[in-house]
């Protein structure tokens, strides 16, 4: 059900003509109220694409009305005019649907540093806007697909409201594989402050731990939109776990289909002295090219992992470094642990736990192997 | 001529049973003075192998009389008993060679996790004393292959002086690809303290500089040994340039046979505020596996270039941004420049230029891009 599954939105995914294979590349959703309250988070990438520029901005205002979403080119590198064809593509959004374009948040991904096909995009805005039904999620997330070999949705329903959302891409906030772009909406009654720190404490915990390879997008975008339809003030708690589900159910699909991945590696640190350092030793793990490469082998080849977590500055002593891949101990101490012949490598997930005997702090990154299919999918992309 | 290109050297290299498929895995470096000074740079991976922790204890004192190298064990996480291992390889070549022990630095390349067998290695180090000559350079150099498709050496010859070598590995000390391991000797009259001054000013600029993947080794380990020889006391700057240009020419060797690279990727970053600005935007383009998949496919993609330059903290203002691909400056201002289809992807040397426009200072970074070949190999090393 998509971002259409709490109360109070419409939206549409049509094929405007951005992509040149013709599959669907627009999507709007429209937050029909009452309540109009929106938080954002957005790439932390300095090089921003104009799309970002322009909906950091209308987020300050806490308030969206509509998000334009389209696929088949990124806007990013595109200098100012770029931004104008943003500015454009609000003001068009906001005609068709009596809105303010201030209240209008855009998101776009696809190729860096293309203008975008205004002849085709305006148009498509007012064609979509006709379309747009309480049942449109569904494709208005097949319309943000790009290298995306399903669709992505989830929903959570607790009492008497609901949190929804979409989601596009194989990676991550900050980093970011592909662009990632995800709206979610909710019915709840909740305040754009309300939502801006349910958002941000879920983000930081699912989307910003995926690290399929390591790479930042210039466009990553998650909105959250309430309706406040369902008349229902949640228990804060209740709300911040809500959103968090949703966020991890999509952030696992955004890894389940990364780019030509073969395994998806759940990297839990534990032992760690501190939380930094439990993600920065998870990260370093997750983007050990000779580790993805060994993994996509089905090789638990536990010293690339001890020499990743040798280049952190997290605490830990070299010596007392415990390493277990699919709950075999093959690294204790620092040293050869359990039978390596012991693990089982034939699943999808790959579960490595690095113990850094030095606190007990923990985190949990998720990453993908690395594999030919993905340089062949990445070495043609833009040709 | 490799490592006996000097005078006052002498070298082995022989097939002690190490690797399994019978290739030579054992090589016996001799300085024969009169002097015996020598300098060292070590991985700095806080996981360190047992070979780099008992040479940089050797390497305080100065003087080095013999270097004992090994492919095919990296002796790398195997506790106090892997020590003990590097212990007694030092001890036999000192008692079959008449020196201290404490004077006998040890280098070991291959699987981290496993112990070296002691009972073919032991009595190797007495073969390969026994076949010590002049000429042993090549047999040494050919001696500490991995997946090296052939053996790296350099010489360099002054106003009566020669600095030569020889290097393993496709990757660098600081981060490292596979084990880098390099010994450099010369017959100028130089001091431990002098060595110790070049091999740093040199290592900061060439093998530091490559990053062929992003990837540290436990092992990595360059050597400078002098034996005076020659008798002459070389100018200080001339001695730092020839010993910086044999680093250079082995590192580029690195670099043209990385492991399942298709491509060089020279990285200049011009325009920085500081040299360090310039290098860490280098290692972010360098290690953006996106990038590095598109310059396989030989597309000029400069927006993952952009995207690189916007992760790191150097400073820049992102509309001030130019990028050359191959001398096309495809991205102007942040924004799109010359036509990309002018630039030419055919050769195997892609040469990017990074102009940060926020000051005079530069870097030039070596790497390459990311191939099939690469993940194949790398998802097989161990099986």
């Amino acid at each position: 059900m998509s971002v259409t599954a709490a109360q109070g939105f419409t939206a549409a995914g049509i094929a405007a003509g951005l992509k040149e294979n013709g599959n669907p590349d627009l999507a709007l959703v429209v937050n029909n109220g009452p309540r109009l309250a929106a938080a954002g988070v957005f790439t932390s990438n300095r090089v921003k694409a104009a799309p970002v520029v322009w909906s950091e901005q209308v987020l300050k205002g806490g308030t969206v009305s509509a998000v334009v979403l389209n696929s088949g080119g990124a806007n990013a590198c595109t200098g100012p005019l770029g931004f104008q064809d943003t500015h454009a593509t609000a003001e068009q959004a906001a005609e068709v649907l009596g809105l303010n374009a201030g209240e209008v948040a855009i998101a776009s991904t696809g190729l860096i540093g293309l203008r975008l096909p205004m002849d085709k995009l305006l148009p498509g805005i007012d064609r979509a806007a006709a379309e747009l039904t309480e049942h449109g999620g569904e494709k208005a997330a097949i319309a943000i697909k790009t290298t995306d070999s399903v669709h992505k949705t989830a929903v959570v329903t607790r009492d008497g409201w609901t949190v929804g959302g979409m989601a596009k891409g194989a990676g991550m906030l900050a980093p970011g594989l592909a662009t990632m772009l995800v709206v979610l909406t909710t019915d709840a009654d909740v305040p754009a402050a309300g939502l801006d720190t349910a958002l941000r404490a879920a983000t930081r915990t699912t989307f910003d731990r995926v690290d399929s390879d390591g790479c930042m997008s210039t466009n990553d975008t998650v909105l959250l939109l309430a309706s406040g339809a369902s008349g229902v003030v949640p228990d804060t708690a209740a709300f911040a776990e809500a959103v968090r589900a949703v966020c991890d159910d999509l952030a696992r699909q955004l890894i389940g289909d990364a780019e030509g991945a073969s395994k998806d590696i759940r990297i839990e640190v534990v032992g760690a002295a501190s939380e930094d350092d439990a993600v920065e030793v998870g990260r370093s793990i997750a983007r050990n090219n000779l580790l993805k490469c060994a993994l996509h082998g089905e090789d638990p080849n536990w010293g690339r992992v001890l020499s990743a977590i040798g280049t952190t500055s997290a605490v830990f002593e070299p010596d007392q470094l415990n390493v277990a891949i699919n709950d075999i101990w093959v690294c204790k101490n620092g040293s050869v642990g359990e039978d390596r012949e012991l693990v089982d490598m034939r699943y999808r997930e790959v579960r490595i736990t690095a113990d850094l005997a030095a606190g007990t702090e923990s985190a949990v990154i998720w990453a993908n192997d690395l594999t030919a299919d993905y340089v062949h999918e990445n070495s043609a992309y833009s040709s």
